[in-house]
């Protein structure tokens, strides 16, 4: 087996570097057949190494003198700071330095960088970023939900193939059934995007493709592969989001309304907590930029250790299992 | 104060005709100054209207021999099907035999029979269909969730000021908050549809536009109109039910896993149920198809009485408040 070089941005995020670095060190020791580079101010980085116990040739310091912080521009920023951390993390998986990379930095940096300096499978139109979502019984690829906004049908095309592709052989489920979001399930409902992406889905014969679902059909868990364009892909995980952090305010409001109910959500508390933690979307690991020449898996802003253990772990099966000639030949592409 | 009179569709929905009639009395008996006709079979009407008491000048019957089925395609129905109790209430609309009125019926057909039957009040563009959601401290009209999906700029201004009318005047919220769902706050963020919106809700003295909104922020109760384009609002609409849903069935089946959790979720089954009831759409009675010569409302599929008799107050108020001739003002439409 090959080993997998993962180019960790150890300044990005809310609680870098410290849980960036704990994550790096738990991933080194989940799977011997890692290396990580941990890009970053040094000085910060040996401080929090000196912590652990780890495998000394599973973890090398590159050091990096600058930080993008949230609020920049990401064009303004890729194109300045090129001695920052995320920057740095994407020249190295341009030039071959490493495989794929993780980064709990700017979204905007992280998307306009794996366009601009990793770059595009070729013949991608777009590359998707696909985070998994839960459902009622498992998980789903909510695909895209980047910035690629204005999509074409072509694009929604390549990214139900992507999509089959990645939940086929990451997450392990066979024949993974692929569903277009719309507005009604029949064939000819939906805006014009959706119309013509439709008979491009049905007439693909290596994917799936169970037809149209709504978007209350993705929570239940009606498809694999949920494809849509960035700005819908956005809407939904954002409305996720906010409904279950709404939802959850409210049943702990309610909780405590009365000295009986006080009572019993003394009793539910944990089992209360476990079946929430199943709902977060922040427990699945960062999320894949797919179509790139290399891997980018963007994490949450407030990623902690276990985030980012699981998308350096998600980095090493996407080498393992050598995803991008599996998309290449899915896609038609040479 | 002028007398409303609201043609009830008996005929549509789950539990027609017998909520449909409980919901017309009980409506009936709350405000005296409504006029409801209950439209469809007469003689399965006369069935259900003798199981009540109710003011006798309240209520009357208008018979119809059809009924247009959830399945059928909007078009053909509303055309061929003109003694149904859906078409016949249009009708009923168009020709002033009532001001507004309420149906449990083919979504499709009420949308399609609002144009073309009812028809748009000259120089609305595209009448929103705009339901009531919850959030944490209250509710927000979502508009648009109907039909009118790749919607332009000028159609969006014309949501976000008759959606400005209706929660000033019927939800009582003063200069209410108007906000663009977008994928990132900021002006230069989104889609070409948002990107062109923008501007022109700024420019808008008339309204009190805070900006994009991100779709987490609706739950949260960031704005109290929320406008978007119908294939976006609908996926909202949808994700919020689908999530809610999800959720509650995963706390339920977490408050099984242990005999702790089993008892505590006994204490809190009640204050439980009331807490998932104020986020549950359907608790807000049917959406209003709003910018037509009249008011139609469409209530769930599922409408029990409670949402039909919220309903037919909610057109009584829309008569009362003289909504359409504040739209007309509000549009600068003559």
């Amino acid at each position: 087996m090959p080993q997998t070089v993962v180019a960790l941005d150890c300044m990005g995020g809310d609680y870098a570097p410290q849980e960036i670095v704990k994550g790096a060190v738990a991933a080194a020791q989940e799977n011997k057949n890692i290396l990580v580079k941990l890009v970053g101010k040094e000085d910060l980085i040996l401080e929090e190494l000196s912590k652990y116990e780890y495998p000394a040739d599973a973890l090398e310091i590159v050091n990096a003198t600058e930080v993008i912080d949230m609020a920049e521009p990401p064009a303004v920023a890729i194109r300045e700071k090129t001695d920052s951390s995320l920057v740095k993390c994407q020249y190295m998986v341009k030039h071959g330095e490493a495989d794929a990379m993780v980064s709990a930095g700017s979204t905007g940096a992280n998307l306009v960088g794996g366009h601009v300096i990793i770059g595009r499978l070729k013949g991608v139109g777009r590359p998707p970023l696909a985070p998994l979502i839960p459902t009622i019984n498992g998980v789903a690829l909510l695909i895209d939900c980047g910035a690629n906004v204005d999509a074409r049908p072509a694009h929604l095309l390549q990214f139900a193939k992507m999509g089959s592709v990645y939940m086929e052989n990451i997450m392990g489920i066979k024949n993974p059934r692929v569903g277009l979001v719309n507005i009604g399930s029949e064939e000819e409902k939906g805006n014009a995007l959706t119309k013509e992406t439709f008979p491009l889905l049905q007439e693909a014969e290596d994917i799936n493709f169970i037809g149209n679902i709504e978007a209350r059909d993705i929570p239940a868990g009606a498809a694999d592969v949920v494809v849509c364009d960035a700005f819908v892909g956005n809407v939904i995980l954002k409305t996720y989001e906010g409904v279950a952090d709404a939802l959850m305010t409210k049943v702990k409001g309610g909780l405590k309304s009365s000295l009986k109910s006080k009572i019993g959500g003394l009793l539910i508390k944990k089992s209360l907590k476990e079946t929430l933690k199943g709902f977060q979307i922040e427990e699945y690991g960062g999320a894949p930029l797919l179509g790139l020449k290399g891997l980018l898996v963007k994490t949450h802003g407030n990623s902690k250790a276990v985030e980012i253990k699981n998308s350096i772990l998600q980095c090493a099966s996407f080498k393992e299992m050598d995803l991008n000639t599996k998309f290449m030949e899915k896609l038609n592409l040479k």
